[in-house]
């Protein structure tokens, strides 16, 4: 099943060409279709927190020049809720930023309340996976104190199109172009922390709430974006988002 | 006028010693009223998100031993709203520290949305002021890629008693207390960046929503905590919230 929230906040499912419209998401179909292509797409959660790891592709943390320590446990960060953007936005190039990265990451949605659960059932309190553009001011991870400028600006999180519930985490492939070319060519069996193993340890100590939001790092060949650039995040067995820097 | 949230999330107004139900914080009254002795205090706050500062007390800077390197501009982190909790609540030690700290500071909640506001008409934003206990792993802050065990687990920032809305956050004292022992005596005028400056420096790249909350940091006297300590965090013209840690 595919869910999606669109124009004021309207939440649907996906049947084909249409779109059912739902109470809540994944919810009972009250009756009323549109058509997919005619939609506004929305962010497809509403979290009340985002959590993401930043190092979880061996070959990113090569490129990033941290080889030599590998990560004994995920390794967080938070972005906040003003960051997420429609799959489709325009994203104004930020003023305070001379190094604007792509990241391009798997994206899972928690469904059901999520405390200190074991990694054996961590897959059962999902409610979907979409795709994730974890936008990075480069420079200001190096002056940031933490992390605030350089991942949760307005708008660095453009996530969509939809929630797609059917779909093996681990086993699909993630890639990201910029204006057509393709620089992230990753698969999710790749990473050091499968999806199970980090809702299991986030819950360990924050309780995670339906629809809360955790990123699943990205895969090598980050690169620098420019005013004009279009670019798209595809996740195979879901689809892609695509955003343009303005 | 002081706002408690109490309940299951009622919300309403300070009396003498009554509270009066009103619909929404600092709504219209709806005519109930409760004793104020009698009602279970909340968090006065629902935010999408806290935003912190690390380093706005020239004397807390020292202790942390950063006095060299004074910030041109505020260093931010963010907690995730999971880590609220009551002013009046157990927080369970937590087993991933065997240093957990207390910070003192007075909390700023948002009033109207937010977006580069300037710093002469910041403070028309604001809806009120509390108390804030900015509970932290010490010893995580060092394994952490970036603060978020150390910061935002389950019931690390115990806020309340109430949004107080008449107040001069740069004229007021600011103390915490543990087991009765005053630990920290700091007052807000002696913030670096004042609430103005904080919040629009933070509007300028994050849109703050009614709700979100500002931590404005912390004074000097940070230290150590220990099963059975109650600490307590007293906000001259506000009052204090007193949590126990077991």
């Amino acid at each position: 099943m595919r869910i999606v929230r669109f124009g004021r906040g309207t939440w649907g499912i996906v049947d084909g060409e249409r779109v059912r419209v739902t109470r809540g998401p994944g919810g009972a179909v009250i009756g009323r279709t549109c058509a997919l292509d005619e939609i506004r797409l929305l962010p497809p959660v509403r979290p009340t927190k985002i959590v993401c790891v930043g190092r979880n592709y061996r070959a990113h943390i090569r490129e990033m020049g941290h080889a030599d320590v590998l990560p004994a446990e995920p390794g967080l960060f938070l972005k906040a809720p003003n960051a997420l953007a429609a799959p489709t936005a325009e994203i104004p190039y930020p003023s305070f930023t001379k190094l604007l990265h792509y990241e391009g990451e798997l994206a899972v949605v928690v469904g059901r309340r999520m405390k200190s659960v074991a990694r054996e059932t961590a897959l059962d309190y999902v409610l979907g996976y979409t795709c994730a553009l974890d936008l990075t001011a480069r420079d200001r991870q190096k002056t940031d104190l933490q992390w605030v400028q350089a991942k949760s600006a307005d708008g660095f999180l453009p996530l969509g199109p939809w929630l797609e519930t059917d779909l093996d985490p681990q086993n699909v492939a993630l890639r990201t172009y910029v204006n057509g070319e393709l620089r992230q060519d990753g698969r999710t069996g790749d990473m050091l922390f499968p999806v199970a193993d980090l809702l299991s340890y986030v819950s360990s100590f924050m309780t995670l709430e339906p629809g809360d939001v955790v990123l699943t790092g990205t895969p090598s060949g980050v690169g620098e974006l420019h005013r004009g650039d279009a670019v798209e995040v595809a996740v195979e067995g879901i689809g892609s988002l695509c955003v343009r820097i303005v």
